[in-house]
């Protein structure tokens, strides 16, 4: 691997690619400090003439052929069988090799999933990947949610796992040095939810995992960023993220009836249209675009398949921000304790 | 029972009680066509005075004295051994005896669901309650979703029990002929989600259940009204509800933030003042107000604990629908074909 950063990039994946790929890179190169290089992968016809019209893109990109792109219908397991040869599979075999340091991609998630877990394999002490998302709170910063849908269950142990894991996601993007975690119930008292919740609790606390934990917290609780890692399966964490968004595109397309429903409530947001747009910027989706893939031998981070050029950039961002950390090393030692503590407990549970 | 409808209120319940409990009889009183009565079960000489001050309401409660109110913080087993004599207790009792058609309530909600089980029972053809909540949709109605937190877990069988329910409910609180009713999933196809889904939609298809039935919805479909019934467990529907509510809270105080920004922002928001009102009338929980306790042999409706009287009025509102409707015998044919089917297939399963 050369000095610097190699970002590996899928450069025909998501709804509106190649176009906010290559503009998502341009905008990435302009804010980072330098030292970043990418590789996109596609169509060498078409990146090229994008990369014309984007010279900050231009000066830090390689662009890699790729013969055919993955389109974002195509089931997992079709990806696999089919999918060698593509930009996605490619942009994957780039981190594998050892050519770049993370892949971000917008396209196909269940796709991008299965081959990463492919070609890239579960790291050691982990047995399940998780994807981990980012959601805004009300303190200004924002929250990192886990698992939203790489698993559809997930057992006590696993969710320690994903607790150790999307805590050091949430420091090396956010600089916390000491981000709380709790795990995703329906009341905080010690005897409410089911088993593999309790199971994680008594696990993190008599495993000595060194986390910030804080116990159990509500779904009320993301939003208002009670800790900085909420944790739970990826059914549980995929209906809640996705049932906040759909609330919020709910607020937000009745604001925007209500603002255009008479000329007073026109005039009124005319005026006070700086403020709306701040906060409509606030709300874009964009602004914590960028999933990350936790588990695996490799950066693997997925964007949102209808992101714009700035929303691509802020995937770039984490991939940048995650590829620059130790967070492999950091969460090694917490991974040992959580394995020998398990492995005790199981010993008790035989002889008991 | 006497002629028209009586509903049994709990006086004491909730927040803000008895206050916002008489106020809601008074609006409920005023809003509705006359022919009910209420028992109000409490503190004789608080209600009465409160009582005094609300004529419309006066004119059709009786005031039935109780000796004690149960907390908000006592857990259940707890409110099981102490609160025979309170008056949560006795306004359930009321529908036990016959003496109401149903019991309204905005206190404890554990305390509730656990003395309602106690003394009304299951009904016939149903393994396990629900409680099922209303919540905004885009199409300006509103969804049912259930099970939002009175099971932990839910097998097939009972999911489907809980789609009977949901639907029924939905249709006697908004008239609507043939509900659409979904399961809450990660994905639309087939093969998504755990066996117990999986299980609920090949149940609802092959044991002829009569139900507008439209398979699985993702969580982005509560708020869009994709469906008029969403049917989930209890920890899943819970824990999507309180995340909904804490991202509508989110955007409320961003956008109240956004619009006290500055002399600009502040006077926009005046201006358009009528329509944001509108808006935030549309946006308040109480408008919704009122979860059903399903699946009892008798009406038991949660209100929130903090509602104000119009949002006690509008649980009022839900359990009178109710009461007027055939919600009973209109759910037991479909239970019935349920409860065939599911022997069926688990003798199938054991021969198999």
């Amino acid at each position: 691997m050369p000095d610097g950063l190699v970002l590996s990039i899928d450069g025909m994946g998501g709804d509106h690619a190649p176009d906010i790929v290559v503009e998502g890179v341009d905008i990435a190169a302009r804010a980072n400090a330098g030292g970043v290089r990418y590789l996109i992968h596609g169509d060498p016809a078409r990146l090229a003439a994008l990369l014309d019209r984007h010279p900050a893109a231009k000066a830090v990109s390689e662009i890699v052929p790729a013969e055919k792109a993955i389109g974002m219908e195509i089931k997992p397991s079709q990806a696999l069988r089919q999918g060698k040869g593509s930009s996605l599979w490619n942009a994957i075999a780039a981190v594998e090799s050892g050519q770049a340091n993370a892949v971000v991609s917008a396209g196909n998630t269940g796709a991008f999933m299965a081959i990463s877990m492919f070609r890239l394999r579960m790291m050691e002490g982990v047995h399940r990947p998780a994807l981990a998302a980012r959601w805004p709170a009300a303190n200004g910063g924002y929250v990192v949610i886990l698992d939203v849908g790489a698993n559809v269950e997930a057992n006590g142990e696993q969710l320690v796992e994903f607790a150790i894991m999307g805590e050091a996601f949430q420091r090396a993007v956010s600089g916390a040095a000491r981000p709380t975690v709790a795990l995703l119930n329906v009341g905080a008292e010690d005897q409410k939810g089911h088993e593999e919740i309790r199971t994680a609790a008594r696990l993190i606390r008599e495993a000595g995992v060194d986390l910030n934990f804080r116990g159990f917290v509500e779904g009320d609780d993301i939003s208002k960023g009670t800790v900085d890692v909420v944790v739970t399966d990826g059914f549980t964490g995929n209906i809640a993220l996705k049932t906040g968004e759909g609330t919020a595109r709910l607020v937000g397309q009745l604001l925007r009836e209500a603002l255009t429903s008479g000329p007073f409530a026109k005039l009124g947001a005319l005026i006070a249209y700086p403020a709306l747009k701040k906060l409509s910027a606030r709300m874009d989706p964009g602004t914590f675009n960028g999933a990350l893939f936790l588990g695996l031998n490799g950066l693997v981070v997925k964007s949102h398949g209808g992101a714009n050029g700035r929303g691509f950039a802020a995937a770039i961002g984490v991939a940048e921000k995650m590829a620059r950390s130790h967070y492999r090393e950091e969460i090694a030692a917490n991974l040992k304790r959580l394995a020998e503590a398990a492995t005790t407990i199981a010993a008790e549970k035989e002889v008991g």
